[in-house]
């Protein structure tokens, strides 16, 4: 069988050291994939890559928080009900599957259901009672009986759950980005796909909060005129980010201006701009946080078109249900140019019920009720050093009276770009593998850009010669301590060692010949003109610097 | 009551951003903590610094494998039955203590256990029924039944099952090092000590494969020379790495180079050497998979000496439990000089026996019976096809024959410096937390080491006036883009200003006045000694990063 370009690829993934399947000595299980050395490095040169986007070029905050996440948070944000698929069990093979995977193309899924048919792909057995099945894992902290807990579909909620605390450190100005590089969970009914479709994978997320009033961004007019690749479901465009928005394609200058940096970094990192396009979510595929989506989609020979980043406008939903289920206040305030006279709806406690009836506690009611949000306040019950009080209607008015304010409360909307990094990484490699021929010997090279390629610099004495090796030994250090990564190499022909640099995507390779001992130069090669210069060795720590440097 | 230091660290923590307490609005839980803005960068500082030891200038290669782990993984590595704690529950009060927590000082586990004198802190009832409870977490892979597994409760793991294909990464060459980066887990019975004793923490783990007839290491010669601090629990001894090992008081120069190693990182991130010592574990504290294991200790105001790095020699254990559990070659083959004649134990088909027997199988049984080492042999069985097959002894012969071999098979036996990155950050800070008065006013600096801080440089306009903002943002954002991380702040006098960047570690500060205006030069402030230089503005950003580099 004639292998496609998936195959070639993890077959070098795995022998040369980029991915290997996970637990593969005791029989592997899908949806699992470890890195190796050459993987580790390219995933940690693109998170980096990433986060210069993101930390430096838009001065977003970092923050890290647990994957293990209280079920209270999930419950809150939705994922208990919502993060689903529909599944179907067959009685026969005893095996489970995901609907959308296994019904025929052209047919929808409702359609599927309602007509029953659905087929087993493995025993050809007619299925029934499809139903939705929660995607995260579950666990427990504790012993015994212990608190409830999944491991994370996603790191934004370890953001939102911190909103008042960060709206705090970036001194309660909006709008303000953060972000979040980490493991994500999703367990899957049965996953194909490989490498894109994991259990555990690595995400980066932005949640960037804004006032619904002025989604603008402080940085568009510097890329306004860049063009962005949009693909509206039948036709591509391409179109300034500015018109763009003018033209209510995308619908605020927020989420444009996300989308252009992500189409920026995809290609700084690698991607092929000709398997690159944005496509936006219809209605009815939207996530049950979101009011616009747009996929930044990579194109493969064997998967087509995938979604690699959701850039999404997920508007006040999740700060709301957070507020709802926590009682904290996470508004951010919005200043009035000057103070103005408002009706407001208050809750006025009443002491003369309050005092007899809870004696005591009284006070300590009193403060929380006035703290409470009028508006929405319908059975109320408050919990006083550790005991949960009901607190009927009589003991308080909901009075509406005029207020003069100097500025006014609101919860804001998030712009989220989220990354799944796994799949730009497979993408990187199939975009930038080429195969060639030399001398009838075929061979393969990664045209990985240098500023991710896991190894930028193969150092070689040209042959076994004791004064060569001690040269290129003291080479391959120096350029570590300077904090380059290397691959020292004395084994097999030159053309032997340019030829396994250049299948791992090395960027650069430096021979150290007999007129090195003489002239202090040595020859640096380069992986894509093939093109080979002498160089000073005192020089070269620089100038691979200057190549490698984002 | 008067705060000790780990109170005001936590303080400034929460205050300034560093560390969360997690699911707070959810009333949180012990045992897990959000790294906020500084937080995240120190860890990022923290583990890159981290990398630059371990790969760069230890040539060790890094691997990130999943933290759902397969039961059969940790079954073989010995967790499922050793990694616990001796806990008891009260039946009154309904909670669970693991028992060293709750045992009198001076009083052995042993002895409490015996002579029933364990009695809850909580309602002073007496406890009986010590049990193991195993501290992983547990969850299961895919719906239904699925597949049981843990959440890692250690790196290492993940390096030891791809043994076999890291051994061919390094060209079957020893020793190598396989670092690993990453989140473990532990679920405590009752987490106590804050931030030191998490249930999700950050480990950075390297296993460095060696010959067991040659644990020299190819560095040792350059550090050799160098003092180590050690403690063997009764007096401190400064003793040279080289007479460490010669003495014995280390057993092998492997240990005493990973040792230096850990000591020259740990004080390379900010830890005081005063508060820094390396202690050897008693025979009766060593894990289940160790020989020998030294503990490099931080000492804190509050919590005494605390573990933050152990440096264990595991022996071949957790290759041998693999080979042993999953039947996959997983040793390392060390080459005679010459072929030498050895006598060696065959495991020799019958197939006059299997051929009639197994019939179709017989071909795919014989190899499977030749793969496997005779000498460890008991019951036989194989699986072929997915059908598992009981290989009786008339099947086969154990025979004693001579043959000519180029070398021989071995395990690799592992050192393992594994670190607690969450305990160095909680050191780091309050090593370096520094309470000063100016003006009678009191406030403090963290002297963070410029390589970890979390923010290098604090820009500021004198006033907010618009050149000098100008300006001051024009700086800002090139060391930005220069990957310098800044904070920008025009809010309060100067010395307020400098004030927060001291509380927060920035060694930094630049200000723009309106002589900046004229010669383009701008003050830069240094945090420890506070002079002030002036230097133009076109230089900064090379001076900065010479100064900020490791």
């Amino acid at each position: 069988m004639p292998q496609d370009i998936y195959d070639k690829i993890m077959m070098i993934a795995k022998r040369r050291g980029f991915i290997y399947p996970s637990f593969e000595i005791y029989g592997g299980i899908a949806g699992f994939y470890d890195y190796g050395p050459l993987g580790s490095q390219l995933k940690n040169n693109v998170e980096n890559l990433w986060r210069k986007f993101y930390l430096l070029k838009d001065n977003c905050i970092e923050i890290s928080t647990p994957t293990i996440t209280l079920y209270e948070v999930l419950k809150a944000s939705g994922h208990v009900e919502e993060f689903t698929d529909l599944t179907v069990d067959c009685n026969q093979c005893k095996r489970s599957y995901k609907v959308e995977d296994i019904i025929k193309k052209g047919i929808s899924i409702e359609q599927a259901v309602k007509e029953d048919k659905i087929i087993c792909p493995t025993c050809g057995a007619s299925l029934h009672d499809a139903h939705p099945v929660n995607l995260m894992f579950t666990t427990t902290i504790g012993v015994g009986e212990g608190r409830k807990a999944f491991l994370r579909p996603e790191t934004a909620q370890g953001i939102f759950t911190n909103f008042h605390l960060l709206y705090q450190y970036s001194r309660k100005k909006l709008p303000f980005g953060v972000v979040q590089v980490g493991k994500g969970y999703r367990n899957e009914i049965s996953p194909r796909q490989g490498t894109l479709r994991q259990r555990e994978f690595s995400m980066a997320e932005a949640e960037v909060f804004f006032d619904p009033q002025d989604k603008t961004h402080p940085y568009f007019d510097i890329i306004k005129d860049k063009e962005l690749f949009l693909f509206d479901n039948e036709k591509d465009w391409i179109i300034s980010v500015a018109d763009a928005v003018k033209k209510k394609i995308i619908n605020n200058q927020a989420l444009a201006y996300y989308m252009y940096l992500t189409q920026e970094f995809l290609l700084s990192a690698g991607v092929d701009p000709k398997k690159f396009r944005f496509r936006k979510h219809a209605a009815d595929e939207l996530a049950h946080y979101a009011t616009e989506c747009w996929d930044a989609e990579l194109n493969s020979e064997r998967f087509g078109w995938v979604e690699c980043v959701g850039i999404a406008d997920r508007s006040a939903y999740d700060l709301n249900a957070h507020i709802i289920a926590s009682n904290v206040d996470m508004y951010a305030l919005r200043s009035f140019d000057e103070p103005r006279e408002v009706s407001v709806t208050k809750l006025v406690p009443k002491m003369n019920i309050l005092g007899p009836r809870f004696s005591g506690k009284a006070g300590k009611i009193k403060e929380q009720l006035e703290q409470m949000d009028a508006a929405t306040v319908k059975k109320i019950t408050v919990t006083i050093d550790g005991e949960s009080i009901d607190i009927p209607k009589d003991c308080y008015d909901i009075v509406e009276m005029k207020e003069k304010q100097s500025g006014e409360k609101f919860v804001p909307h998030v712009i989220e770009p989220s990354y799944g990094i796994d799949r730009i990484l497979y993408f990187i490699l199939e975009h930038n593998y080429v195969e060639a021929k030399k001398k009838d010997e075929e061979y393969t090279i990664l045209k990985l850009n240098p500023w991710v390629a896991p190894i930028k610099v193969g150092v070689f004495p040209l042959i076994g010669d004791d004064a060569l090796v001690r040269i290129a030994k003291e080479i391959d250090r120096t350029l570590r301590n300077a904090g380059i990564a290397t691959y020292y190499d004395e084994g097999g022909t030159i053309g032997r060692r340019y030829a396994r640099m250049d299948e791992i995507g090395t960027p650069f390779c430096i021979t150290v010949d007999h007129d090195s001992l003489t002239d202090q130069k040595v020859t640096i090669r380069d992986r894509d003109t093939t093109k080979q210069e002498r160089k000073k060795i005192q020089d070269i720590s620089t100038y691979i610097k200057g190549k490698i440097s984002f």
